[in-house]
């Protein structure tokens, strides 16, 4: 009947995984969804915007399948498991083509992951998008930023400031031979650690996802958890190029407040720690110790020659240039 | 720590009502909810868009009322009971004031429907705003477009017209003397009609709230039901004000295309008539029985004098102009 509503048809409906619980999909006043009994529902919000998340002339693709990685990415963090989406597109004009690449990207990481795009909006302005996603939690298996204790190992999934390095390369402020495509992958399709985060969350109860950078993000569960926390830099994952960046330039401002990686950030109490490492190294991808929860309030990080200063954020932040 | 945050808890933590089901609110990587054993999970999201659907100077406290408004009139339009809202706000500035006022509307309206805001997103950018609701259905008692039969009968709730009169008014095309102070509240802050939905819910297997006009929004039900409808424009509920411009311009648009009344439309099997209308009627908002659901695929309109017409959508679509 009307161009919003064929656009919503063509390119939202049955575009994703089928699943039982979603009882009524896109196309109604509102879905109609089951959460499995004894379940907690997990829903995270996040919104992205032009010129500021990411270029006016982004690959619709790219963007399809990065605005659902890190939604995902929040689901990892707080150990649930991905079910359903909605998502409000907000464009120029009614350009179909533009939609259609943009599913592309979000319809091969939702079904890898199970999800069904069940609602959402599509309406005409500046190029946005918001997205939700909503998954399952074991109630006694939520990792919350509050719950760091004193005396928790801190752990880090994969490597840390491949996707700020990428970002430096893509933006010309640092040039170099080598492997800066598969770098220039790590910032431009993210691996949300939804399996990772399931396992952890059976012996961690304290996760958050880096999408700030290590610094400002472990910032926020010593700031939830009313504790300190003590990294170790020597220890900090990194890439080959990530490394040789650091030893080169003395700044390791990449692995610590870089963000975008989207690894996970764990504390773990030690009376767990034998059984959480060995759970992780069943896993793909590695998970480091990199330091300690402290009494204090800040992240402070100690240099290889021993010297411990407090971290200052650098991290993005939306509301201050 | 950051400004972006700042703003999250000052006005998005324990803003609104206080609810058992909500087991992790504002503040951490995901809300954490308990949907209650029994009952399916409604959700809606709907993006507002600056110079779209509102002006830039727009009140933001009755930006803030209204968006939650016609979000929750689509639970109502679903028989949903109201639960809680996760909302995304992206303004050009860090406006400290505009937040405050836009959530002053937004808790006036969800602490009378005991909804609680667990989650959300703040940016910077162009100003818009995505809200989505969430709430909870009796199984057997949800009301979706595509219930539809034919014989059935079809009713509205309230008066169908004042928005669109408010906003004939506001932009100088309509003048009048008299009431068009209380008609302009009809645009402003609409009603959604929840408790009205529950207790309909009972009765109907079909509905939808007006949102782009009824002429449009009932070939929805039509559209997904695969039916036609016959609606009589002499039994369409309208104010004096509505209807003395009816009468005076022989244009019968404002109750039948004009959009934004927020309104239910709900379609009832011939059996359950009786009790639908028992139940109505102890409701404080009337509900006028205006039509039948038949064999065909369009809306179609008898006027007083017997001629009909098949209507023809001039309902408000954001992708045609």
């Amino acid at each position: 009947m009307a161009g919003e509503f064929d656009l919503i048809r063509d390119y939202f409906r049955d575009a994703t995984a089928q699943r039982e619980d979603v009882v009524l999909g896109v196309g109604d006043d509102c879905a109609l969804l089951e959460v499995p009994a004894g379940k907690q529902l997990a829903v995270s919000m996040d919104t992205l915007v032009v010129g500021r998340h990411f270029v006016a002339d982004v690959d619709p693709q790219s963007l399809g399948y990065k605005a659902l990685a890190v939604n995902l990415s929040d689901l990892a963090a707080m150990g649930a498991t991905p079910a359903w989406a909605t998502l409000s597109v907000t464009l120029p004009d009614a350009d179909a083509d533009w939609i259609k690449r943009f599913m592309a990207g979000f319809i091969e990481l939702a079904k890898k992951h199970q999800l069904t795009l069940v609602g959402g909006d599509t309406t005409r302005g500046p190029l946005s998008i918001t997205l939700q996603v909503h998954g399952f939690v074991e109630p006694s298996n939520s990792m919350r930023r509050n719950a760091a204790c004193v005396g928790d190992l801190i752990y880090v999934s994969g490597q840390l400031g491949d996707a700020g390095l990428a970002l430096l390369a893509q933006q010309g402020l640092y040039v170099k031979q080598g492997s800066l495509a598969s770098l220039k992958q790590r910032l431009d399709r993210p691996e949300p650690r939804i399996e990772l985060g399931l396992i952890a969350a059976m012996h961690s109860r304290c996760a958050i996802d880096l999408s700030d950078g290590l610094g400002s993000d472990l910032g926020h569960i010593c700031e939830e958890s009313d504790v300190g926390a003590l990294i170790y830099l020597d220890k900090l994952p990194m890439s080959n190029a990530v490394a040789e960046y650091v030893t080169e330039s003395g700044d390791w401002s990449l692995p610590l407040s870089a963000g975008d990686d989207y690894e996970l950030c764990m504390t773990v109490p030690a009376q767990h720690q034998a059984a959480f490492e060995a759970a992780m190294q069943q896993q793909d991808v590695p998970v480091t110790w990199i330091g300690m929860i402290e009494q204090g309030e800040q992240v402070r990080a100690m240099s290889p020659n021993g010297d411990v200063d407090a971290y200052v954020a650098r991290g993005y932040d939306h509301f201050k240039n």
